[in-house]
């Protein structure tokens, strides 16, 4: 180890080098709630793809796990390093390299985060529309978990807005994958390959992302509904009418109580109404034109009321804005009122009535709480469990995610396997897709030193 | 040999396996121009995924290569069989199995055409927006080849509309990838994998694919410009206005000539702005309200007259139509003119003045010819190579190619390598990329089995 740990302060530079004591708690964790905390053995911090190159032969060469960390803001423990391992920090590499206005599209390190490179690129009239609920997240840990949030129903998720990596093989070799452009056939597609892999195939050094036009006008409309179903049955009538939203949430009235409460935010809306509702869709317009976007505005409010909604409130930029941040906030939220768990389970959109209705009986049956929200118009729901004993819990998540499985979802929308949904993930997946991707990872990682034991052991 | 033919036909039936003379030379080729055509030992005609699964294992067992072939429109030679080889036709899985109005997608089989496609998704006010310019390709064979074509500036490239497969391992494992949603993080993309690998990975036997709202109004503008140059600097300013076209072609004047000419097309175009014009820009807008694509053609217009064009005509529905129809058979122009060969390099958009520029001074060089047109918004261009002299060509080709990657391109936008570009890929490719590709296609198909010589050898 003593013989590893020099080889890594020879690459990065000494102060760069953290081991033992000096490895603060940070690096033991990421956000996920049932991930054990476990400080690594290294932390390095490269400034380049060379530096990170030589840092995964020293590994290999010294039997060396390692994981890569961004910000630390995933959700399903697979930036959790090993206790033996080497976990390799991106916090110097965070440079937006360039802002390229012709291609619309942005070229950074993976440190960046999804704040600075959304401020970077609105300094040119663009945006980076990937929109996870954390902008402290860092653009690598989005690549590695393909990252979502609440206008990938307009934009797409992590995977649909970067064109192109560089990136570090396992074995040494730094690579530069797709390019400035979105149309290559070109041998496989190895951005997408790795883009989702959760640090297990290959670490992004730097990454190039689609910029969208920055549109100058949005509106934020917030119905309440008497009926959960009614709000889910909304959902697919809202998109087929082509209005583009840019957000389409549902909020279910416990969690939309627990986070106006939290941040202390008043929507305006009367007790009777609130009293008499069990979800909230909010609804996201936005366009290049104000008219155009009042004309949407004036179209959706009526057909929100078509769809069964009590009421529709424009809601005004400041209380937009402040609910769109609560509910950014309420992975939090459910966590401060006790959530033992939090998922981010997928089904399609016109199975989210059934499929709610499945979980909330699966819920009784343990005697336990499920309460959530969710992107309604991708069908990724997020729903905080309540229920302590673990080996019950562990049973109630198994029959959720079969059932969202047999729906033809998936057990993740956007926080990825990890750690934490390992078990669940490798005796409810394919066997035959399990041992390809086995075949994948060896395929990139003969020594297998990258993020061992994330997505299977 | 023998025992092959027996087994096959016990899987099909009889009727629906081609040996010998019963093969004919439609199955000997695809659109390439300069992969030379080889008949098949065997033709099957699969009706199912079983049926699929069950050929592949039997060819494995007996060592027979396999081939998959769509409507064989591809122009890379990827469907090209082996002359001691399996072709399976998809011709019999040609059904569209469901039109998912709520989630928007389409589930097909592969041997499903574009046209038949999109007519279905018309009658549910949907549309698939991948449009190459072969309506009558398979959508199994834009799934190998990651189709693109003129609308890709704004809908993406097959990959983008593509959400989920079922597919056969080489290894007669049946998978199913993905699902009816954009929003999966559980497990390696194999959806994203497997498109673009041009039949070397596996083989697809239901495509998952997304449809779009179907917009009522659209319009085409012509702009013919005195100066290529000034075509290419106009790209990415009209693509940064926000009007987000649906088409963004170039046609330079003598590809424009031969088009117009062959398909007896009069644009009313006065002789005198004909005779001055060198390259001519094609944009496409569509709107769901008629006076809001009336807005955008007004600010088109303007926008093209500021960028330099010599004047802006709205081409009425008929002649735009026969415009972009007759631009779709630039192929078969260019072919029937005599082209040796064509390309569709592709480069990131800022970059096409200055490799079209090289390009010029490289064809000059080798005394050939090199005309085109192409999807400017995407920086993918389609060049019609002139010259005979094959190891001149060779070389020319590789330099074009060599320019296009220095740039941040790449041989391919959406044709792919197959046989026709093989040697130049594997000689201008990064080699740790290509032996990481040998270790997929391993990983994927041990044996081998899958159209070995496509891509590498």
């Amino acid at each position: 180890m003593g013989d590893a740990a020099a080889r890594f302060a020879e690459i990065v530079g000494r102060t760069h080098l953290l081991a033992g004591d000096q490895v603060s708690e940070d690096y033991a964790h990421d956000e996920s709630l049932t991930t054990e905390p476990r400080k690594p053995a290294f932390v390095a911090k490269p400034a380049t793809a060379e530096e990170v190159a030589a840092l995964l032969v020293a590994a290999g060469e010294h039997g060396v796990p390692v994981t890569a960390r961004g910000a630390g803001s995933g959700m399903s423990g697979a930036a959790r390093p090993r206790e033996d391992g080497l976990l390799i920090s991106f916090e110097r590499m965070n440079s937006v390299l360039e802002i390229d206005t012709g291609n619309q599209v942005a070229v950074v390190q993976p440190g960046v985060s999804l704040a600075e490179l959304d401020e970077r690129a609105a300094e040119a009239g663009l945006s980076y529309p990937v929109y996870p609920g954390e902008l402290s997240a860092s653009v690598g840990g989005t690549v590695g978990t393909n990252a979502g949030g609440m206008r990938a129903v307009k934009y797409g998720v992590t995977r649909h807005n970067v064109l192109g990596l560089q990136a570090v093989l396992p074995t040494g070799e730094i690579i530069r994958t797709g390019g400035r452009t979105s149309k290559i056939s070109t041998g496989y597609d190895l951005t997408q390959l790795i883009i989702g892999s959760e640090g297990t195939l290959a670490l992004a050094t730097e990454v190039v992302v689609k910029l969208a036009p920055r549109l100058a006008h949005s509106a934020t409309l917030l119905a309440p509904f008497g009926d959960l179903d009614q709000v889910m049955r909304a959902v697919p009538r809202i998109l087929e009418a082509g209005l583009a939203p840019h957000i389409l949430e549902y909020i279910d009235n416990l969690t939309m109580a627990a986070i106006t409460y939290n941040e202390k935010l008043s929507l305006g809306i009367p007790d009777e109404v609130r009293d008499a509702t069990q979800a909230y869709l909010v609804v996201g317009l936005e366009n290049r034109e104000a008219d155009r976007l009042d004309g949407d505005v004036e179209r959706a409010g009526e057909l929100l009321g078509e769809l069964g909604a009590s009421d529709v409130y424009v809601l005004e930029g400041g209380s937009a804005r402040k609910l769109i941040e609560a509910r950014e906030k309420a992975f939090w939220t459910a966590k401060a009122a006790g959530a033992d768990e939090i998922i981010d389970v997928v089904v399609p959109r016109t199975e989210m009535p059934g499929f709610l209705a499945e979980v909330r009986e699966l819920a009784t049956a343990a005697e336990a709480g499920a309460v959530g929200c969710g992107h309604a118009g991708d069908g990724n729901l997020h729903l905080g469990i309540f229920c302590k004993d673990q080996e019950k819990r562990y049973r109630l998540l198994h029959d959720v995610f079969a059932a969202a499985i047999a729906r033809g979802g998936a057990i993740s929308g956007e926080h990825g396997i990890g750690h934490a949904k390992k078990r669940h993930y490798l005796e409810l997946e394919d066997p035959a897709k399990v041992a390809l991707l086995r075949r994948l990872k060896q395929a990139f990682d003969p020594q297998g030193i990258l993020n061992p034991g994330v997505l299977f052991d």
